[in-house]
């Protein structure tokens, strides 16, 4: 038997489709500013850069991404975007609020099986609203134990969450798509953790492997191996 | 002494200034829409209406709320409203967001006094990033053992709140300026709550006195007459 005790997941591109979403809406928005001038592989860029600018006002997650869609619209337009394509902007953003959840294969059954041995723990980060009504709509709900929405995923955000649980990092195992946020803090702090790599990631989400350095974990293809992974630690 | 143990503070309103900031953008946000249509008092409420609507869709907090201005007034203005002045409306919000944050007069002192004696928790309702950061640049957050940021504060979440910590509803007071949020759904979990109101009260929070109808709760008039009202009790 390992030592885990406490398995926490990711939600966003871990337990389900998230990115293409975004990716579906930023092509849609292409289109609509395509009226304005010429898109080419550049408007990507700067409507991260305009993203970027705005984390700190905005933080992660859908509405902040609207406001910049529309920010960025007004400026690369040079003001000249109708209120009839702001309104387009806006029920695109919409959209992304109500669409459905898409549960990754697989997850449901690793859940299920998982919730006897270890405690189970979502910590996902974004919007506090977004992030609950998705969770709600997932019906995975039931499967965790406790649900952490945080508006950032970094070392004092895993140490606060360990030691309101009561558990030891080397009891902690996190899983998640995300270098940045899921695995490097959790190392970082004495804790275990699995990558499993999403196919789209969100260019902010990136990193260099360089700076992976010193830190040891697990890459999975899927989460279907996760059950033999446990067994072999 | 007091069977009290543990004493919440809601935070907007409560703790620090939140609706004027509110009424202030709405002011300028009618002085950027008065070169389109005449403004009337019912401009107010059509905001309301637009901000209920999308409610379910975006929760509470001032990226909604943008979100709502903006829809507003393309819906108000029959689509004429320029980039320019979306912008202009997209710039209130920013301001919103970045606002210094005014603590009401004698909540430090009382902070100060209650911390030793009382486990000391904030309980507010809104956007998880915009929460955070006003929390951190109050300067309060060292006084508080816990800090709760809801998307929502009915029964469900105070029961939550007070298992996750192991606080029996007698031993729990709320304080707040909400009836709806902060005072009727701790009366109805069985704990005890005091109403300090606040000049200002958005439309939403507003509620009809004759509801209140079976729970007792007590009201000041300002965080200073806290101290003896729990000398009293």
């Amino acid at each position: 038997m390992n030592q885990i005790k406490t398995i926490a997941f990711d939600a966003d591109d871990t337990l389900w489709v998230n990115e293409p979403i975004f990716t579906k809406t930023r092509l849609e928005y292409e289109n609509i500013l395509s009226s304005y001038f010429e898109i080419d592989d550049s408007l990507e860029l700067k409507l991260y850069e305009v993203e970027l600018r705005n984390l700190k006002l905005f933080g992660y997650g859908i509405k902040g991404f609207m406001l910049s869609m529309i920010e960025s619209a007004i400026e690369l337009s040079q003001k000249k975007v109708s209120g009839e394509d702001i309104r387009k902007i806006i029920d695109l953003g919409k959209e992304m609020l109500s669409h459905p959840v898409e549960i990754l294969p697989g997850i449901e059954e690793t859940v299920e099986r998982l919730k006897d041995d270890y405690q189970l723990i979502i910590i996902t980060k974004g919007d506090l609203w977004d992030q609950e009504t998705k969770i709600a709509r997932s019906g995975l709900a039931e499967h965790f134990e406790h649900i952490e929405i945080v508006s950032e995923k970094n070392t004092t955000t895993y140490k606060g969450i360990l030691d309101r649980y009561r558990v030891a990092p080397s009891n902690f195992l996190m899983i998640g798509n995300s270098l940045k946020s899921d695995i490097l803090p959790v190392c970082e702090i004495g804790g275990n953790a699995v990558h499993i790599p999403f196919h789209d990631t969100w260019l902010h989400e990136k990193m260099d492997k360089h700076t992976i350095g010193e830190y040891s974990f697990h890459e999975l293809k899927s989460i279907n191996e996760l059950g033999d992974y446990l067994k072999t630690i």
